[in-house]
């Protein structure tokens, strides 16, 4: 399988950490979307959408869009709860975070990152956003060691991946204690570095 | 079970349509949003996102997020394929519908149908983004007759839902010719009148 990605975009660390974790063998293609890696027209006829990550697979079919990718990359493993009612919750946390966390807490570090802006340019709604994001997790989180439950999930890939570098996007991870310990479980499962 | 819902909210009809087309029983329990109804404190227990859809299934348990929801209530039906790679491509159109097509197609007419603005008050990065996304349907419904091949699925539920309603938003149909032959199908297979 190769898997086309920017290694700096939680969205494709999403795939990498499956991958590795779940030992699928794949060839990484580091895209740069700064550059217009993703429109080239070669790319283009393996996402219309023109987005990474994508993965190819070895019979040449393509997939995108990073939460469909690893739900299906990990079907059957231990990180889908085989329970249908925990399953829709993991995909609850999952859209959740394509709607109203990864528009907000990745695009302020997006901004910073990738655009090179100061946090005081941000637009105040996105920052605003980004906080309340980070406040629901905060506050589901002391309840309950993984988003969903006592056991690791894709849900925590997914929210993780943005979350644990909102820092570089000027959101406070300091005022998150919560969000802090989850993190550093969730650093440990997937065999990850501390990120701050 | 019981679904909570306002049922000018596309989000909301996905779960009616889904439940209708499955025969499965539910009632109906209309959540005036606009009037804060999803942000109250017995609401807020069913659902701490404060949002709607939620559905209260009969032992008590709720689930969130319109794409999730309908994912559980039709497992195994012939809403969802059976083909991993098929459902994964399912599930790329429900989280593209997410984070791409649903933040500016459905926000357009919520500005216009809640809010009461003119169409030209909207913010104008909105409407290209909306305009984008019914580009891309567009291209891809020219080449298939619903979204993942022939065979209808949950990926078409969650992307009629704002698309049919979207000239309420101010965005022009009559530009989509493909887009409106696929809404009237989508309308025939959920037995819905036209929505325009």
């Amino acid at each position: 399988m190769k898997s086309y990605g920017d290694s700096n975009s939680g969205n494709c660390l999403k795939v990498k950490w499956v991958c590795d974790r779940l030992a699928l063998p794949y060839s990484w293609i580091e895209i740069d979307t700064l550059k217009g890696g993703s429109r080239t027209p070669e790319f283009l006829k393996l996402n219309g959408w023109g987005q990474v990550p994508t993965v190819e697979l070895d019979d040449g079919r393509t997939l995108a869009q990073s939460n469909a990718i690893i739900r299906y990359l990990a079907r059957g493993s231990d990180l889908v709860p085989v329970d249908p009612y925990r399953a829709a919750q993991m995909d609850a946390w999952m859209f959740w975070e394509q709607n109203t966390h990864e528009p907000y807490v990745a695009v302020c570090r997006f901004h910073i990152v990738y655009l090179g802006k100061a946090v005081a340019e941000l637009d105040p709604n996105l920052v605003k956003r980004g906080y309340a994001a980070l406040d629901h997790l905060e506050r589901h989180l002391a309840g309950t060691r993984f988003l969903v439950g006592e056991a690791f999930s894709l849900a925590d890939v997914s929210l993780v991946a943005y979350t644990r570098v909102a820092h570089e996007g000027g959101l406070d991870l300091d005022r998150y204690p919560v969000i802090r310990r989850w993190i550093a479980d969730v650093e440990r499962v997937l065999g990850l570095p501390p990120a701050r």
